[in-house]
């Protein structure tokens, strides 16, 4: 395999499963050729004038929809780990005898371990999307015949556009759909929120199936899913495990350290200036994230400040700034529990955003660069302020990017971390894995204090009076080798076994095989 | 000119405007092939990162988004006879020494009679989109450099989406934007509802301009038009007239004729079983039609049926059905009048549909064929039941179509008209002009009685032991011959001055020169 060094130094392959790659140019200067994918002209000729698209199951609709050898298939993870859809699809490829299919998910999750034995049998040829858990572990241990692309939110709607990816089959698992194909997430019994992972999909794939479990009459209400755009419509008894699809309770973080860190963050936000009337924030729905939005809801209730408009992955927590007034408006590309699903179906002012409002980078301007402030998590950080969302420090390829690389965009980026874990140091002399270029993360913030990128001169005046405890990210540093002593250097192949992209497409960095002798979950039919 | 015989046996040219054209070959009968259109990629690096698109001026956003000679600019008739923006690009253009340019409307009203004088001087070389008065007129004379091209609502997006027109600049005069672009017609002083005619220019078209009168801070919610396909915003004093946007107040007839057609309407419909729980039906704001679904109202009330959805265009009329609960939904292209504005901001099932979702025949299906019935006008109806809407029997080009022709998929389509106007037949023995094929109308209700096509014979055989006043087709075409007398032919040129588009893109037939002796309104410049 051929590597170049990219603009970041990092070494990346110029072909990626068969097609030329560019290599990262430095954040804002590739400029895109061309044009955007051409879908097919459809007619109404060919579909039923009375709106009925369904057929009687997924396997039929997938023969309908032309499966063969070599074609790639979408998923979306709008279910998250409750998923019962995408293993069905690869479960009936198997039986039909197909091979070599590209599996295009969203992400895929702990779920969806089985399509291992389609990876292993060749039914699957290999992954691109989000990998968590044990296909992360595979494809870490080398074992997938392809390379992984590890894409964020709005890289894979901007490489569906872009024509880089091309669709043959989306299958769209919908909580509520009607016989034209209309869909949302925000009603029926496996109702997750939204589903503007399928956006792209719907817009560009050959062909799109909807597969739901709540079948409604025409018209199904809102349709975050165009009927128009669908072309079998099929329903089940059981699309997902509504207990794994949204949490039900999202839980706050009960370690000091990371309240502390949350509280820090708030304190920050608020002496930095950036809590004003009218401001705007995001925060994930991790437990530092969900402790650092009520403290900031504090804050603002405490000073008489409201958002003009808090972006979601929301929980119950943003939903009670919404009710009580805090914010005009949750801008939400996916809901976290039950409460955040319910707001959306109800509260007109909880709207449904999807990655290429948000953050498609090659649209003209989206959301994520609108937001004052974003707080992240990250699994390593480094000296130039780099950070690490795909592998651990071990090398092991375990998270996908979710919208991580396209709200680096946002007026302020805080990277919110313990300054190690499990004794092993979270922030690092270099990145195991280059994810997020540092000139565009502005802040650490750690329970030992917090670290200023130099390039954020404003931020460094705005809050050098304060109390907050200020440190280099060298010091920061020192500390954490101090107490963990330094960390060794992950046990890593030549091999490259996944790329990252960068928003704009270009190849940002490559993971490299992690050796047998740092495997982590045993995984079926490794030796 | 080089005209060829179509499929429904009409001369039309095989080349309109320098672009070669598809004949009609019948209804379902033109397989498109090829892709759709591919706008170019754009990157949000080109774009203000704190998402403020303003400029100064209309002028400055046209001269930014590269105006010059030859281009096509595209502007919607959301404001109706109310639009101020329209006739200001044109004045821009002229200022700017610009020529040629073609103007795509998706309908020009009499307001927009002053571009006569930027058509005279060639700053429009000619206009392709519905033309409503005096513009229509100006084509009839001849007098137009470029032949008009009436479309559909679904057909304009259908050329649009199919790269038939390709729009340089989109001008989208909206009644309430952000800076970043977002739009809707729900709020502000300006409110016309939805901007659904917009879409397909927001989604093709190089550089487009949201103009508006009430800015308001980022999120504009809802987003009707999306931001992200928004290049400039500009901001203006007053952007229309409200009163003639919207009328504030919608008549019924008072005509006993037209109020016994609106009666006769609603009894068939029962009649003939299609008024039945779940049911869906269309019908325009005419005032035949709203006293149609006044009637129709009456009826379901009686025998306690509801329907599913209604289709708007939407009035005070529609909008009380839905309060009642006469119907779930009004799935609703544009808003009649203030209630339906209203209506459509305030209750989440008043949706706001676009010619996407219900027009367009290049999609996987649309809306229009599962509406059970729809009630629609014609200016001629002939003893083929073929009909038309764009010009009169004097042959004066003086209406657009609309969303017409869409809904001629309709399960059911009934023309309610008077028999003749100004002792004029509207039943005639041939239309002046093609613009629904008779094989898609199904019924003619007129105050002389009621003619199935006899096609139909499922309708004839629901109906036949009722007491409706059925006759034939010809029948009620003898007895309008007995009252008017056999009308005068047109006095018409050779000269083909407009052509009809169907639904797939094809030339359904064309609209030839009126001669001075039958010249209309007096038009500016005209000798």
């Amino acid at each position: 395999m051929k590597l170049v060094k990219n603009a970041a130094g990092r070494y990346v392959p110029v072909e990626i499963n068969g097609l030329k790659s560019e290599p990262f140019r430095g954040v804002g200067a590739y400029k895109p050729k061309g044009k955007k994918a051409a879908p097919k002209i459809s007619s109404c000729m060919d579909y039923p004038e009375d709106g009925n698209k369904i057929v009687p199951d997924l396997k039929t609709a997938l023969i309908k929809a032309g499966i063969r050898d070599g074609i790639t298939i979408s998923t979306h993870h709008h279910f998250r780990n409750g998923d019962f859809i995408a293993n069905r699809i690869f479960d009936i490829a198997a039986e039909l005898g197909i091979k070599n299919l590209r599996w295009f998910p969203s992400a895929a999750f702990e779920c969806h371990a089985p399509n291992i034995r389609h990876l292993d049998s060749g039914v699957i040829h290999h992954i691109e999307g989000s990998l968590n858990g044990s296909l992360g572990e595979y494809c870490s241990q080398g074992r997938m015949r392809g390379l992984g692309v590890l894409r964020s939110h709005g890289g894979r709607y901007q490489a569906i556009q872009d024509g880089e990816v091309h669709i043959d089959i989306a299958v769209i698992a919908a909580p509520t759909a009607d016989p034209f194909g209309n869909a949302n997430g925000v009603n029926g019994p496996s109702a997750c929120g939204g589903l503007g992972f399928a956006l792209a999909d719907s817009q560009y794939a050959d062909k799109v199936i909807v597969v739901t479990d709540n079948l409604v009459p025409f018209p199904c209400v809102p349709w975050q899913i165009q009927g128009n755009y669908v072309d079998y419509v099929v329903v089940m008894d059981k699309i997902g495990d509504p207990s794994k699809i949204v949490s039900g309770t999202t839980e706050i973080t009960r370690s000091p350290d990371r309240l502390y860190i949350a509280e820090l963050v708030a304190k920050f936000i608020k002496t930095a200036g950036i809590m004003r009337n009218g401001f705007s924030f995001q925060a994930g729905a991790g437990g530092t994230a969900l402790a650092f939005a009520v403290e900031l809801a504090k804050l603002m209730r405490k000073e008489n400040i409201k958002a003009r408009f808090v972006r979601g992955g929301s929980t119950k927590f943003l939903v009670e700034m919404l009710k009580e007034g805090l914010t005009d408006y949750i801008l939400d590309g996916q809901t976290f529990d039950l409460e955040g699903v319910k707001s959306m179906r109800d509260n007109p002012n909880h709207v449904h955003t999807s990655p290429f409002t948000s953050y498609n980078y090659h649209g003209k301007g989206n959301f994520a660069s609108m937001v004052d402030v974003v707080v992240l998590g990250a699994t390593e950080v480094d000296l130039s302020f780099n950070a690490n969302v795909v592998t651990h420090s071990d090398g092991r390829l375990l998270h996908g990017i979710g919208g991580w690389q396209n709200c680096l965009f946002s007026k302020c980026v805080i990277l919110a971390l313990p300054s190690f874990r499990d004794r092993i140091p979270v922030i690092v002399d270099e990145v195991t894995t280059l994810v997020g270029p540092g000139e565009l993360i502005d802040v650490v913030i750690t329970e030992r204090g917090i670290a200023i990128n130099p390039i954020r001169e404003d931020l460094i005046d705005a809050v050098k009076n304060s109390d907050l405890p200020l440190k280099s990210i060298e010091e920061l540093h020192r500390e954490v080798i101090r107490i963990c002593g330094k960390p060794q250097k992950p046990l890593l192949g030549d091999k490259i076994v996944a790329a990252v992209k960068w928003v704009d497409g270009t190849v940002l960095d490559s993971v490299k095989q992690v050796l047998k002798a740092q495997w982590g979950i045993k995984l079926p039919g490794a030796e």
